[in-house]
């Protein structure tokens, strides 16, 4: 089997290999070719440590496995990630292991691929201003697979702590992109795109900061008590997911839905948009929202496309596991 | 972290250290400071394969992590084994992965341990006669753990294929053991101690097969549908298990608990045994149950012990993976 370290992973991975991956797997799942398997996630009660696994099977991709690891909140004061996780691949015809994955780089790109592949379905096409709220380590992988995806002149970002804003503003510039620092309710206005990417546990982002014919792409709820919008946008816009189950569950509907404010039913899965069986965006002047979840598909399609690449490459390290 | 191969995991455990490390993993569970995740399984449809995870927690032997694997019922057409699962064991203190562990002969290892963890703390100490039902791959791995833990004289074996029991009978020559292959209803009565290791999707073993005094060791039932012995054994015995919530799930006390006959309150943690907590047989002439579910800490346990030995041994691989 094949071991690929978080370095070597980080260098075989691009944005635009993650999106295709990304968008190919929401459209297996779509087709009913691929689907994730139940989601294990528990606190250790150790560490304040939350662990678990993401898992699944795409029989159109070949693509079987896990990703294990979490979040071990006091890390960073050792000079460690405090998000830990490990790709773990297995041949579907015989279930040995193939290939071991280091995934901390590869969850930053395949959640900002997931959001990049909704601005690339939903969003206007004339687009010209991106949206980022939250500056924390992911909303710079979010800026760049955004700004890939319609030809944006201008970046309005917020951060709850104006001075951790300055990674953002780099990498706009590096991408040739206006930078602005408006206060939240501004930048619901002038943003035709609005990716949030925080921990949030009470809505930021209100209905009324937000005009008509946005996109919107929640990245950061992921657990059960997350919150970052309003409910009142998912009551008025057009609601999209990568998984329906797990966005009522611990995603951004959990809330609205909860509150009645969203039937289940209203909840389209983006592949359906990527395949065609679903129209999107029906307005110039509607809401569209994604609630990224993250699920394990994606994880697995880009560690799958990584482990290609390292084979073409002669990278990472072949060792002797098998029975 | 640290590669052991399916070999050198072969090389580095033995029985012995199976046993304490499942014997000690049980009363961890028991003492509340060990608990197992909720299982994946997932028949794949693809390969006629079932796929999944068995993880937990030990914060007493510090050990976190998962087996992941399944069953593919056509490798042995293609030469490689049938159940094939991988241990992967993660720094409970920074979620980073420390050792993956081939884990095929693990899983038999700590089977078999299980079972005799439970002769060592049910059976009677005058025990004599070990009756064996069943001569799969994983019958020899049974006799040997449990001919270690009394004084027994004898082994009665009884296969639905008579001419599978060869390689059992070798065993227990091996062992300086007596072999003899009675029919089923008198392998019953002839046996103090009763293994059943099979794949029965119906009972086996009735009750009027079974004298009084017999402990049985039920170890072939993991999946809803299988059974092996005649629920009605469950409703005069005293029953142990490894975790209650799986033995009513998947386990042998499935059918037992679903028709009335055992009320699931009844069902006792073998841990509970070791630890003192239970008093575990209560009368030479009672019945006791085993019913060896197999949870992921037993996994978890032996591959730790094994990386412990490799590290100690310089065995296994190195390899850079980290964040």
């Amino acid at each position: 089997m094949l071991i690929i370290d978080e370095q070597t992973a980080g260098h075989l991975l691009d944005a635009q290999e993650a999106f295709h991956a990304v968008e190919e797997t929401f459209a297996a799942m779509a087709r009913g070719q691929a689907r994730n398997f139940p989601v294990v996630r528990e606190a250790l009660g150790h560490a304040d440590a939350l662990y678990g696994f993401k898992s699944g099977f795409d029989s159109a991709g070949a693509t079987l496995g896990l990703k294990a690891g979490g979040y071990w909140p006091h890390n960073a004061e050792h000079g460690l990630t405090n998000h830990q996780s490990s790709v773990f691949l297995f041949d579907p015809d015989t279930g040995r292991p193939t290939a071991m994955v280091s995934g901390n780089h590869l969850t930053a790109m395949r959640t900002a691929a997931a959001c990049a592949v909704s601005i690339r379905h939903l969003a206007r096409t004339d687009a010209d201003t991106l949206g980022i709220v939250g500056a924390g380590h992911q909303a710079v992988y979010q800026l760049r697979a955004a700004a890939a995806q319609r030809r944006f002149e201008r970046v309005v970002a917020w951060n709850r702590t104006p001075g951790r804003l300055t990674e953002l503003a780099a990498a706009a510039e590096a991408l040739g992109l206006a930078f602005e620092t408006p206060p939240l309710h501004r930048l619901g206005h002038e943003a035709d795109v609005i990716v949030t990417i925080t921990s949030c546990h009470e809505p930021l982002l209100m209905a009324e900061h937000v005009g008509p014919g946005t996109h919107l792409a929640c990245m950061g709820t992921d657990t059960a008590g997350k919150q970052e919008i309003d409910p009142l946008i998912l009551q008025q816009a057009q609601v999209f997911t990568d998984e329906a189950a797990q966005a009522v569950g611990l995603g951004e509907c959990q809330h609205a839905v909860d509150a009645g404010q969203l039937d289940v039913e209203r909840i389209q899965a983006l592949g359906d948009v990527v395949t065609g069986q679903c129209a999107g965006r029906t307005a110039a002047g509607d809401i569209t929202v994604f609630d990224g979840t993250g699920v394990g598909l994606q994880d697995l399609s880009v560690a799958r496309r990584v482990a290609a690449r390292a084979l073409e490459a002669g990278r990472g390290q072949h060792i002797h596991f098998g029975h």
